[in-house]
């Protein structure tokens, strides 16, 4: 039986430069550079799927932790799988609650086997396991998984760092096996491994020659923008995504800022996910090509004009920056879906723009048409 | 200038029956009998107009008494009126303020000219006057403006009815001259009276005359609904409908239930609006024939099975009961917005089928297909 995974370089100028790419998948191509919103509980907050897809996304990311948690994966596989929960029948992708378990402060206790944690919801110990996180990500179905990895707190901490790293590797051989025993691709569910190795370049390297020693659909980049400052970022990067494969997807986790973003597509990197433009969104933020607009301001009460005259969404089709502001002041639900639809046509519109650039050799002078994007 | 406004009855079996009719407005026509959502900030609660329309809302409501305490009529004008305002190019109708002033506990002062209340939003003294109010709603610009009236907070209370329906009348006399004198219908907004007259027959009947020795575009029933018992109601109705005008769209206000709605649409009521499919979705409950649903229940969480089965609205397209159960149970707004879209469906369905059995002559045997509906 072939992969049902297949990834294709469209246009690539040059060896690990940046790239337009078609990642296909069970449920259909995704076209690259690409960003993922991020419906962790099986939804993005407030937004139907008809919504989500008429702002241009493709691929949609949701948590495996947390949906373990709650309704729990087995009612999830009762009810049908992820794609049917979430009424998505395009391609999805699940985090593995590595960065979660981590990084968001939750009391856990680490073993060289996996990590017991106390559930938010009900203070009931929850135990995760490599093999266990795989078993969850399969009930879930999601198009691509991502091993279960150490996501180190303190990416500047060498030790916390390397220990960290040698867990996420021990914990990917388990992971790959357990994929491998269960069918591996051909049960339609393809499994990312993620390098780690914080700031320091050195395990940076050895991560990623650790991580792409297994053979995989697709490989990320993980432990980046957990507060570290951009020049620590930056050389994570340059440390990592020259030398992941050229022929799998490069997926870079969390990221990020319309800046982050040509940084990263620069280097050669495919994918991307974020809650920035959602949570933004809801928090009255919108984003344009002349920077971030607060929609609360007085500034925007009697104003006819759209966000943005050039968008091409619904919000900016039927609302002006006076009615926004109003609904935003009166704490109306709608005003965080109307933000989150245009912030989200905002990312995939930046996204696609990257990849016409790509292929007419233009994305320097694009990152200078998004200077104040960039700069916000 | 013939006057924008038409009501054509369609069909009527007998005199004081049920019916069906056509109210033309400016923004088009409203197939009656027929329900309006509520949308009292300029906004249906979390859904779009695109949504709402597909629910079959035709006509929709909201509160000019909120709209002048935020964003503010003046700077809804400004912002090209509540059509534009709420991206809705169908009919709008504007509740006056009268029940929220009165009935919702706002700390007031009312004397023969008006009222004197605390704002809720910063404690600052609003006053409110027929002719302020009639400036209000014209400056929001909706197709219909509700005359101000005054709704007893007891309907029971002689005494107090009796006040508050001559002032009822007495500021109906004032609002319909200042419509007169700013153009009436012709400048596009229609004016419907309100009837008062508590519990009390005769009180009603005198309303009835007082507020129809106005030839105004419709007449409305107000003051029911407020907490008396059912009978009540039905003596009040019995005392107010009968007599309106046959010619003249009929509006039952903040009503109401599926059985409030047949009781009511037998008597040839045509106009309802009422909270009760948004509110109810807000709070995880679903309208099917079979009575509520609690979308909470346990009883739900591994469901395959849509709302209805026979529903064609988006949610129940897309959306088990137990994806739905795990929506509310994670309290994602998502929720609130497809129980809404479900429930507005229902009641939308419910009028055309109403409608439909008018026609046919089978209303009695729609309401007894809906008697767990009723019922419940």
């Amino acid at each position: 039986m072939s992969s049902p995974f297949k990834f294709e370089v469209n246009h690539q100028a040059a060896a690990n430069g940046p790239r337009t790419a078609t990642f296909n998948t069970p449920h259909g191509p995704v076209r690259t550079p690409a960003f993922m919103p991020v419906g962790t509980y099986g939804t993005l907050k407030g937004l139907t799927p008809d919504q989500i897809r008429a702002t241009g996304s493709t691929m949609i990311l949701a948590n495996a932790y947390h949906l373990h948690l709650r309704p729990g994966h087995e009612t999830v596989r009762e009810l049908g799988g992820l794609h049917r929960l979430m009424a998505w029948d395009g391609p999805i992708l699940t985090d593995s609650g590595g960065y979660q378990v981590f990084s968001l402060g939750h009391r856990c206790r680490i073993d060289d086997d996996g990590v017991t944690v106390k559930s938010v919801l009900d203070g009931t110990q929850v135990r995760l396991e490599p093999a266990r996180v795989m078993e969850i990500e399969a009930a879930l179905g999601a198009d691509v998984a991502m091993a279960f990895d150490h996501c180190p707190a303190d990416p500047t901490d060498r030790a916390q760092v390397t220990a960290a790293s040698c867990r996420t590797h021990r914990w990917l051989d388990r992971c790959v096996a357990w994929h491998r025993a269960h069918g591996g691709e051909d049960r339609g569910q393809a499994l990312f491994g993620i390098v780690q190795g914080g700031a320091f370049e050195d395990l940076r390297r050895a991560s990623v020659e650790a991580v792409c020693a297994h053979d995989l659909v697709g490989y990320a980049v993980g432990g980046v923008s957990v507060g570290e400052d951009r020049s620590s970022m930056a050389a994570a990067l340059a440390a990592s995504v020259p030398y992941l494969p050229a022929d799998r997807p490069r997926y870079l986790m969390g990221v990020g800022t319309p800046r982050d973003l040509f940084d990263a597509v620069a280097l050669g990197v495919d994918l991307f996910d974020c809650v920035t433009p959602t949570r933004h969104g809801r928090n009255h933020q919108a984003f344009t090509r002349s920077g971030k607009l607060n929609l609360r301001n007085l500034r925007w009460r009697e104003s006819t004009a759209p966000i943005d005259e050039d968008c091409s969404c619904y919000t900016c089709s039927h609302y002006s920056r006076g009615t926004l502001r109003h609904l935003c002041k009166a704490q109306e639900m709608l005003a965080g879906t109307l933000l989150s639809i245009h912030n989200l046509t905002f990312f995939h519109d930046l996204m696609a723009a990257m990849g016409r650039a790509i292929e007419n050799g233009g994305l320097g002078e694009l990152r200078s048409q998004y200077a104040a994007a960039v700069e916000g």
